[in-house]
């Protein structure tokens, strides 16, 4: 078995050794910082030249013509002709579902009215266009498109630009077709920064966006937080991470392996199974030590759980789910008999499992709701990727002549206390 | 009068004139971007003798002991009882308006039932901790305390840290008095990216949050940015901006006072007027010129007026929503006699003030919607501050044994062709 950090969370430095297992929000490399602002600066001046340019270097590719970056809509459908009839029917019925949960999410208008007869409410809109980022090459998802995209085509966004780096010009049939399946309205064959620069500043050949969504490399990362302000951006994503809460009577057999899904993501990905019951955890150990042989990933799993993996022993439940609230896991499994119980005391965590037949692999590929999540203790603060991401609200103040009356009264006197006398003057107009 | 911008929306170089006169996206200066970065790392890596050194630095403070940085709750109650009377009541009102419209917009829990039996939904919660910046100085409002502090309260958080700074020790009685009224948890004196980075990253005296939220200077703005992701932050703050569509019915004094209004913030706020009556551009300019005598702050409203203001002459309302549009205001009146059928052409803008009833500064007052609104053409992609900025939401999975069945399937069959065969293992074993 790979050798597993184990925690009691009854031992005097069980806080420290927590933070140190948990330590690791993503941080800006100076010498990335660096490299992404010069390949900002380079689209924003030089436009589609310098998207050609990066394009051809970083991804090993020969295109002269930016329009040739763009890849057509008959490509995408004919990439989905290709795919096995198989996993086009899974690849239907997931979304489907996603676009069945994704509609929930939708946020409505809404009126008050106070007891002046003024009239204040919300009012829904999509946006006008939005990038989806699909990370290329060896870690091409068709399901990372389909929960990209969808959501913002239930939003109403009439254009969802899509970018994906094709490193070596190699195209990955999945990928488009799901697009085609999700209904991108453009996909063009870009990654990176210059992808990110691109979307954020519009090029001759690719159209600015409003908001850019999707996961990416540590360049994509950095580009985003350079361009935030400029246009939305969803989150900073880190490595993938997944908590397991277990009462010991779920088989060890089918937990060793929803924690090496994790795993198997790479070295950075964290998989911890918390349980009050210590045979439990080596039970569990015990059968990701039969198990490892079965997986192809076996190297990647063995480094993710050796350098960030942990089995956590407990009191109870209730402190088992203490525990799982400091780390705020993108996804956390409730494997024990009463999860509805438990989850009443979760505070923090990007999805929920609940029972012993919810495994994360379900919420990563068809359950419904988005696998885009937030990581690295960002549940405290953030949400998944939803519908809600493509929409903003506009606030509305609707006064009658009588009902402006009182509120004139009001806004002046904090606004004479502000010193903002225009402001005064304003509201005073229409007392 | 000041001498304003005048644009023709039917002349040629028009579009390129108008981006000309948006063109202020915050960007990044990299002496602001460096000073911050030495503050955060200061701040992380000697805690408390790091505040107490900028803050008496940058704030010309004389404090030695950092626990005398927070200031006390009775200290913030007797400064509420020392406002006058008639403040107090605007102020309460301003509170009660303020959180009733909040309380529409608290997000809820849901739950769907699919076909198998298996539930999924989201479940909502606040945040442990938040943290809530108010600039100091000449700019202290306590209008901003409530906007900040009462969605906050609303949505269930805890506690709520409020930073505010005092330069030369100076204390703002309505600040501190709003912060009793709203229900401020600990306010520490504190300013500018060392506020930041000790809300961000925890000191001995300040606790660490898990979001900031509010308004603030340059420094405060890159500290914002630095710090994202280790918490959230709800968006960087460009100048204020308000855009006035009028049919040219509205008294032109009433609307040149409108202007005013966004024009005394600052040199760089911004005020727009769109009309399709040439005349009224006319007349509303005169009711300027008659009425900017009337201003303590003329000096900084010239210098706005005359650096970023603009009156546009379009061809009609629709045209005038068009160009509304593309600047993406954060505030916007519409001074018509339709209002409600303009709006329905209105895709982006933070508040809409509909008639001529309904002047800017209700909204930043007390009709009730924040007054924290997108600036700098974020109203594209973004929300005003509201309850759902402090609440996050976590999707629920929640199979039964039959209902895992279909769903083993298909996930399997999707993580096969993505090669994450520990994926497939995981759903198969629910199979």
């Amino acid at each position: 078995m790979p050798e597993m950090l184990r925690l009691d969370a009854s031992s005097a430095d069980f806080d420290a050794r927590l933070s140190e297992l948990l330590d690791r929000a993503p941080e800006q490399s100076a010498s990335v910082t660096q490299a992404v602002d010069g390949i900002v600066t380079g689209i924003r001046q030089r436009g589609d030249a310098a998207l050609l340019e990066y394009t051809n270097r970083f991804d090993r590719r020969d295109v002269s013509v930016a329009a040739d970056l763009e890849i057509p809509a008959a490509a995408l459908a004919s990439a989905w002709k290709r795919l096995p009839d198989e996993l086009r029917a899974a690849l239907e019925t997931a979304a489907t579902r996603i676009r069945a949960y994704a509609r929930q999410q939708k946020l409505e208008d809404w009126e008050i009215t106070d007891e002046y007869g003024n009239r204040l409410g919300q009012k829904v809109t999509a946006m006008d266009r939005v990038g989806v980022y699909v990370p290329g090459g060896k870690a091409a998802y068709p399901s990372s498109v389909l929960m990209n995209v969808i959501p913002a085509k239930v939003a109403g966004v009439p254009e969802v630009i899509m970018a994906v780096p094709c490193p070596d010009g190699e195209l990955n049939d999945a990928v488009l077709g799901a697009a085609h399946l999700a209904g991108a309205d453009r996909v063009f064959s870009i990654g990176g920064a210059q992808a990110v620069a691109a979307l954020a500043y519009g090029t001759a050949t690719v159209p600015a966006v409003d908001k850019i969504v999707g996961p990416g490399n540590a360049y994509v990362a950095a580009a985003k937080r350079a361009v935030f302000g400029r246009v939305g951006i969803d989150s900073i994503a880190g490595p993938s991470e997944i908590v397991v809460i277990g009462d010991g009577l779920t088989d060890p057999r089918w937990i060793a392996m929803d924690l090496f899904s994790q795993a198997e993501h790479d070295e950075d990905a964290q998989s911890i199974l918390i349980s009050p019951d210590a045979a439990y955890l080596d039970a569990v150990a015990k059968a990701m030590d039969e198990r490892i042989a079965e997986l192809p990933r076996e190297k990647i799993v063995r480094a993710s759980l050796q350098g960030r993996g942990a089995l956590i022993l407990v009191r109870d439940l209730a402190q088992a789910a203490e525990v799982s609230n400091r780390i705020a896991p993108e996804h956390l499994e409730l494997s024990v008999a009463e999860p509805r119980e438990l989850l009443e005391r979760i505070r923090h965590a990007g999805a929920v499992f609940l029972g012993r037949h919810a495994p994360e692999a379900f919420g990563d590929y068809c359950a419904g709701p988005n696998h885009v999540l937030p990581t690295s203790r960002a549940a405290r603060f953030s949400n998944p990727l939803g519908v809600y991401e493509f929409q903003k609200r506009s606030s509305l103040i609707d006064c009658t002549p009588e009902g402006a009356r009182p509120l004139a009264a009001i806004a002046g006197r904090i606004a004479d206390a502000e010193g903002l006398q225009a402001h005064a003057a304003s509201a005073r107009d229409r007392g």
